[in-house]
């Protein structure tokens, strides 16, 4: 297995742990978006989100609305934001699913995507085209 | 209730809806990120996903891992990141929990916010306080 995430999980990479259960580990991320970035993530390996069996998903959704509250706090922050990466182009770098939970302070500087416009119309056909795929 | 997210909820307002049930609703967000932006909320006004049920977070969590896929079909592209922000200084805008799912295209032109670096010991150190945190 050539699963970096899996090696931490086994022990064979270091890794600074604020979170482990029997399925479940969290640990900083040692290229932290702010200093304090916490990745949660569960042992078994699954490679992306939509990979992994529901019941994981909402036992890891119950571990990050515990966890993120702490991280916050030992962040000196006043917020945070969650985000998962699903596929190299939306920034996936490990394939084993991971959710970020990233410590905001007044002043980090972060600034958010910039948002686009629908043109007339459009709005309702990527809604069509969307319920289209979820029927099918 | 001044909350714009349970007017679209209770029809006052209009929203491009992609999925409802009897306890959630996901419709397209206003100003996407890139076109096809969704928003997932619980129908129940709860602010922020620290405030949020855990069996709410769970069954929303499920949602995603449903929606997302179409959500990218119908945007024709190739991953999508899935996004909460928790509190002002997070960017949340709209003080009613939702789980953003941004479809990403190849060459979209979105760009990872930057990295730091830890200083010797500075890593264990946080994962101390966060630890002190949860204990607490």
């Amino acid at each position: 297995m050539d699963c970096i995430f899996c090696k931490i999980v086994a022990g064979e990479l270091p890794a600074a742990k604020v979170y482990e259960d029997k399925r479940f580990l969290a640990f900083l991320d040692i290229n932290p978006i702010n200093k304090g970035h916490v990745l949660v993530i569960p042992k078994e390996h699954h490679e992306a989100l939509t990979n992994t069996p529901v019941d994981i998903l909402k036992d890891l959704i119950a571990i990050v609305k515990t966890l993120a509250p702490a991280v916050v706090s030992g962040a000196g922050g006043a917020g945070f934001n969650l985000g998962v990466n699903n596929g190299k182009v939306a920034g996936q770098l490990v394939d084993h699913v991971h959710f970020h939970i990233i410590p905001r302070l007044d002043n980090d500087n972060l600034h958010p995507w910039p948002g686009k416009q629908y043109a007339e119309g459009e709005k309702e056909s990527y809604a069509q085209r969307i319920l289209k795929s979820l029927e099918s």
